[in-house]
């Protein structure tokens, strides 16, 4: 089924332990359809610049991604730029100019309106509610959000959460979000806002689901060479909508799995700088990736 | 199998978001063998002053552990006291008093030198080093060990290394061990200085275990409302060793269940301060667990 995603492109440029890169593809939205286009079609809503380098998403249309939605526009395209510690568990922030990502006003082409899988990457609450609004046959929802807009506009994320059935979110922002410094506490506070699914990515701690009245422990990937933890979490979230439209249905099987497509997705994402291993990454690998989970998880009672 | 540990015996008091409680029972001998005795006999080496409430281990003499090597020497009893953050992922020691412990130099009863299987709690490395060579006919030896003697004794902890089949052991102090900030490597860095099984312990992120050619990623318990963390550790490789010892032998399968269990314990340990929920604890409600974390961490790749 077709699912659409609404988000940001952008070029970062990233410094980690393994190196540097300089104005590479980068955002919300970019790295979601990097690994959603693995699993099925997906629709973007974005905006660039002039100065944006097309040639630079062709493999992107070559699996399949709708850009229709991608808006060029006068100015440049949104830039951001990072660092990393030692050991990638913190980053600090070096600039980020919005350009044109600060006028961002997404008008959703025709063709997309239709579609019952829809992504609302981190950005602006008024922004999500506005492409809610532009929608006739929503079936499932998702949407991500962070500190900012936790802080900054509550009110208006407290109105879009109440319109969503999916929340995917880090664990210190669900504490936030919730006031509840215990995870399942927090857990359960954020579903109490509005979405009854709630996914809490937790890095290299891997995820925790709570969908009905189940719990999913998700392990992470042990990653031999992390390079660049850059869009782990958008690709995750990729790669669970992603799996969610292939499948059709939102069930508690199809949720478990889609974790775990979300979980291989992004453990291949760390791999190398910006998108240039899932630029070539196969759903044949992905596979590989997820037998090797499994056995990574598996435990018999029986003696 | 038999099974025995050497370690403390403390009093502790312990303050938590959740409330105090002055002078309880502590020490990893004892939290070790509270989880251990649910399983099979368990053997403890320790040493406590003239001031030690004998009838409040009555409970585990009752469940079969064995304290003929429990030395009581003129003096007080290890004192341990220390305070937790609200969110109970940091705590600080307020005070240390070794008290008898000072001069501990573990002498072992003969019937327990013939015992297969052994736990050498975190005590100095020489130490350890002391029991081993009292032993007869060990089969499989785990260890755990801390920070202080990671600085402080290097040579004598390398030692002591080389002659164990297993550590159990923090992430923080398998990083510090090893000198790698990323987990996997600090892994195969430590099963280079002698320990050919590691288990990694992260709290409420769970556990790693690395055996032969294979990782497994176990979960923790999601409880409700934590306590007192206090001892969590020990109940956790007691509930190891007590699988271990009681399955008989150590192999991939085996391992993991013990993993498992050892997870299990160390849920119910931190539900309440000190040792009182692992005195009413019973196996039933263990196993009840092990399903819940089974069925919390099953997910299908088939469609």
């Amino acid at each position: 089924m077709s699912l659409v995603v609404v988000g940001s492109v952008a070029l970062d440029t990233v410094t980690t332990p393994a190196g540097k890169v300089e104005d590479a593809l980068g955002g919300s939205a970019l790295y979601f359809a990097a690994a959603a286009s693995l699993l099925g079609p997906v629709s973007v809503v974005a905006v660039v610049g002039e100065d944006f380098p097309e040639e630079e998403i062709e493999f992107l249309k070559e699996r399949g991604v709708d850009f229709r939605g991608l808006e060029k526009r006068p100015g440049k395209t949104f830039r951001w730029g990072g660092v990393y510690s030692e050991d990638l568990n913190q980053r600090e922030t070096l600039f980020t100019h919005l350009n044109v990502f600060e006028d961002f006003s997404p008008s959703l082409p025709d063709a997309y309106r239709d579609a019952p899988f829809l992504f609302l990457a981190n950005i602006h609450p008024r922004l999500q509610s506005q492409v809610l609004d532009q929608m006739r046959r929503l079936r499932f929802v998702a949407m991500d959000t962070m500190n900012f807009w936790i802080e900054g506009t509550p009110d208006e994320l407290a109105a879009v959460l109440k319109r969503v059935q999916m929340l995917v979110i880090n664990d210190s922002e669900a504490r936030q979000l919730s006031g509840e410094s215990q995870l399942l506490k927090a857990v359960r506070a954020t579903r109490e806002k509005g979405p009854q699914t709630v996914v809490v990515k937790k890095g290299e701690h891997g995820a925790l689901l709570a969908h009905g009245d189940s719990l999913f422990w998700a392990p992470a990937y042990p990653v031999e060479n992390v390079v660049d933890p850059t869009g782990a979490g958008d690709t995750f979230a990729g790669g669970m909508m992603g799996y969610l439209a292939r499948a059709g249905e939102v069930t508690e099987a199809t949720l478990r799995r889609a974790v775990m497509y979300g979980t291989a997705l992004a453990s291949f994402c760390v791999e190398d700088f910006s998108m240039r291993r899932l630029k070539t990454l196969t759903l044949e690998e992905v596979a590989e990736r997820l037998r090797a989970l499994q056995e990574m998880t598996r435990f018999d009672l029986e003696e």
